[in-house]
């Protein structure tokens, strides 16, 4: 069953004095150097410092009391973690995280401020769903996917969502709408959103170089599951592979995938230190990196709508990468 | 002639399209830490990374045509010095900024980026004002002081009015305005806005502790030229004295001064980074410091409006900072 308008609209309204209504701000310098008109929705500046404080939220709130009580699980390499973490608490209810061990310590140190138990992984050979799937039969906790959930999906919708209705209080109408694809839960939901409210606008997603499973599954017209062979800077997009429920959405919305190096995102947490004043995680920062590398396919469109969608990097990356160290 | 609310309420009209309207910002973590709902007013996302543009073009857009070829001059630690330059450039005119050879090179590079002609001086040993007089007569430039200059005050009173305004949105009404003290144009402009709108809103002014110029100006009820002992972390706040024409408006309409040190001020800055996804610069944050140190009079209120000042700060600095070594 896809996630429709109507979907996000409820999300939003479930959210609403909940999440915070990031404002869309404009650079001038942005503008200048690109030529273009950019509308920035910096999900920076959400709860928890990434989106996917949405989606956690819109999912748990509809739980009743009898799942509450039995509380909830989720896998996460740290923004869904600390997204489902806070609602948790908020919700009162208990909450396990299964996180990979080498996520930024930030994630994992805020998670457990948030009350979750931790347990953690081995990225590159444990299952994380299996793990999770584990311990939710042994508790009768509720499994809390990252990204394959209809609920997840319409919670992190109303980014899009409200990016329109920004956009259009501005009198603009982005032409492209950028967001970065990991597991592709942003990206469906906010190209519902968008789609709905202007068919013609072109969702265009990026990934790293090192993890461009979303950009093989749509050329092959299937999901494709890669086998990570190295790291990326991008510590939440190295999903191997697009959801289930997120795919077909993405098949029918996506226009095109750009795909950036960690030296593109590098330079684009740079500027986004430099010019926009605003920190920003490697994976958050793809869409700023791919426009400015002019990777991104414009369709001959000028009012682009750009998704910042986190800033949880350790100070120790963020240090070395603004010292050009990276 | 003092400023009026008025004279800012035709400041916003003219640099309205030039100048960003930073967002009103509130981050659910800073309330829930200080107990208190405080609405955030990021002037770190104004063009040249300042207020200081807001004066600058107030000014400069209302030079004539003769005015206009001669060009102005302009001394200034580093944001007036950008938001002059950048002004002078949109609007076709020449500038010369007098500057501290010890500027942060990012404040430097950017006002050469911006075409002004820069002239450095020894902060310590020479008179910046003098030097900027010579030149002025030299060439017949126009002066812009940073902050002794009506137009000036009034471009950063817009501060204060959409402050007020973008709170009064929100339903809320600010208790106290937070906002820092270098030379006192911010203040005063600031403090004229929101006392019109709302005499009862306290304004608390911040000073860094090794630049208490204002505190003991209104301590004795007169201006007192301080003499620079040391260096303060807050490089836009090394002002000796409150000027001419701000030290009145400060006399009539702050409550209270606060004062923070280097490592209060380091604590704000990393608090910006890890939880407000903000790049604050020293002086910009002091504000934020007082209210983390817990050192500001709130007179019993409960709702504040924070002025974050700027965001120019060199990366090598900024590095320092977050890994927590100053």
């Amino acid at each position: 069953m896809s996630v429709t308008f109507a979907d996000i609209e409820a999300a939003a309204a479930r959210i609403k004095g909940h999440a915070v209504e990031t404002p869309l701000i404009e650079s001038p310098a942005l503008n200048d150097r690109l030529g273009l008109r950019v509308l920035i929705k910096p999900e920076t500046l959400q709860r928890v410092g990434a989106f996917k404080f949405r989606g956690a939220y819109n999912r748990l709130v509809q739980l009743n009391a009898d799942e509450r009580k039995r509380g909830v699980v989720a896998f996460s390499s740290g923004n869904h973690a600390q997204g489902v973490a806070l609602a948790a608490k908020l919700l009162g209810m208990p909450a396990l995280i299964v996180m990979p061990s080498d996520a930024p310590a930030i994630k994992v140190a805020n998670t457990r401020g948030y009350g979750a138990e931790i347990k953690l992984y081995d990225r590159l050979t444990e299952n994380r769903e299996a793990i999770a799937a584990a311990v939710s039969a042994e508790r009768g906790a509720v499994v809390v996917p990252a990204f394959d959930d209809p609920h997840i999906i319409a919670g992190q919708g109303t980014v899009g969502l409200e990016l329109m209705r920004q956009a259009e209080a501005l009198g603009a109408l982005p032409d492209v709408v950028i967001a970065p694809v990991g597991g592709g839960g942003l990206m469906a939901g906010t190209a519902t959103a968008v789609k709905a409210l202007s068919p013609r606008t072109a969702m265009v997603g990026v990934e790293p170089e090192a993890f461009d499973d979303t950009l093989r599954s749509l050329q092959a017209g299937e999901r494709i599951v890669t086998k990570p062979t190295g790291r990326s800077l991008c510590d939440a997009l190295e999903s191997p592979a697009p959801g289930e429920l997120t795919f077909p959405v993405l098949m029918k919305t996506i226009a095109d995938i750009a795909l950036v190096s960690d030296a593109e995102v590098a330079e684009a947490m740079r500027y986004a230190f430099s010019t926009l004043k605003l920190v920003v995680e490697p994976g958050g920062s793809v869409g700023l990196a791919a426009l400015l590398a002019g990777k991104v396919k414009l369709f001959g469109g000028k009012t682009v709508g750009l998704v910042l969608s986190g800033g949880n990097v350790d100070p120790e990356l963020f240090a070395r990468v603004v010292r050009g160290e990276i």
